[in-house]
């Protein structure tokens, strides 16, 4: 048995995002694990390091699948990005030890909000980016963000259902810049709960806006309430850009 | 009356390039005015800096249109970008005296072309660039390049059909430069024939490749035949970047 890693680029907009579901067969892990299927000729199930949503895109998914293929691994490459659509890609492929789990392992990982903040549409970025033409005060956005920093209970910033799995997570750094007429946000931590990183950016937005003040954020964390942060904002912003593991994924041979 | 220059951004991909047709209403100029006939309450003629082909993309195309509607400029803008899809938008939008017209009045042109030299797909960048998978000698391109330079019968470099329009143009600068696994190709001319950057950089490509040598250029020149120089490549690998003009179009008042 082999286990193989794949890191994945895709452009979420034509899908239901990552995972696979029983009512449409449009998601990335659906047209990853009818093209492995093919290529194995046997049933093979993809582990995904976590979902990303309807219109959400990746620049470096991390998945892995158990196989008795013999195929080498560049011909693999090759085969899944022959009969992939073309808005999903393999861009590199490993062989790993069988204990690596792309998921459980993940020890790190960072999204990025890209904001586009003028009232002139662009075109090329359309699909990329949330535009939001008032005026946004960044150093208050970056006040706001260092009281997100560190180990905190977020609940009141998923839409999670309230349930008996921990809400507590680790964010090491949020990085705020703007680049010409974009404002980028980028968020490196642990892991993310389900719509937190759209709901952090929506609430630093507003912020930004000054409908709320940087110090505010201490009341929401401590709130738990997901009413008293901000709106989600659109998926087309968000990318997955980078899943880190501590574990030495080289295969011992 | 009125005479409006706009400079308008578009992505190619969905259109049969900018020109206006019979056979079809599916292209740049019909979508533009469609939107301004609407918007002026009269038939307008939107008359463009140059035609780009099906697929070819924009970031900078001029053009001009006579109106006698008093709308404000700034409400113009929006109104036009309320009702185009998505992937056609005006940048900006400025009142230009009578005598300016953006094809006859054009000087300069900047064109660009795009190729990722890689053999692993590019799902952000797949609308915009060409794949070339072989390795590419910039040295011997650039050296190529030179023999383009200056104002030259590039009559080998067209898919016109040949007629009594001169086949004579001047180019300025051809750069090339690599930018990761991207090689950009970036022309400056006074004007281009019908598919003139795209055989350019094909038969650049060819000497990249070792198939050509770059004092092959001067032949292929003096030929005057199509024939003899390179392929034309792919049509979304190329953009308009910016059209120069060097008459003054601050409306006198």
């Amino acid at each position: 048995m082999r286990n193989i890693k794949l890191v994945l680029q895709y452009e979420g907009t034509r899908y239901q995002g990552w995972q696979k579901q029983e009512s449409t067969a449009n998601t990335i892990q659906s047209k990853l694990e009818a093209v492995l299927f093919k290529m194995c000729q046997e049933p093979v199930a993809l582990a995904g390091s976590g979902r990303t949503d309807a219109g959400v895109h990746a620049y470096g998914q991390v998945a892995n699948f158990h196989t008795v293929s013999q195929m080498g691994l560049k011909e693999m490459m090759e085969y899944i990005n022959r009969y992939l659509p073309e808005d999903i890609a393999v861009i590199s492929i490993e062989e790993v030890p069988l204990r690596f789990h792309s998921r459980l392992n993940a020890k790190e990982k960072i999204y990025c909000y890209r904001v586009l903040n003028t009232e002139v549409p662009h075109v090329f970025d359309r699909r990329f980016t949330y535009c939001v033409p008032e005026a946004l005060d960044v150093e208050a956005m970056k006040k706001a963000a260092e009281y997100l920093l560190g180990t905190k209970d977020f609940k009141a910033f998923t839409s999670a259902k309230k349930g008996k799995k921990s809400t507590v997570r680790t964010v090491y750094e949020i990085a705020i810049e703007r680049i010409g007429e974009e404002i980028r946000f980028t968020y490196k931590g642990n892991g993310f709960l389900y719509h937190m990183v759209r709901i952090l950016t929506g609430t630093l937005l507003e912020v930004g806006q000054g409908i709320r003040q940087p110090e505010d954020i201490k009341q929401i964390l401590h709130s738990g309430e997901r009413k008293n942060a901000g709106a989600l904002v659109p998926a087309q912003g968000l990318a997955l850009i980078q899943v880190g593991y501590d574990i030495d994924t080289a295969k011992k041979s």
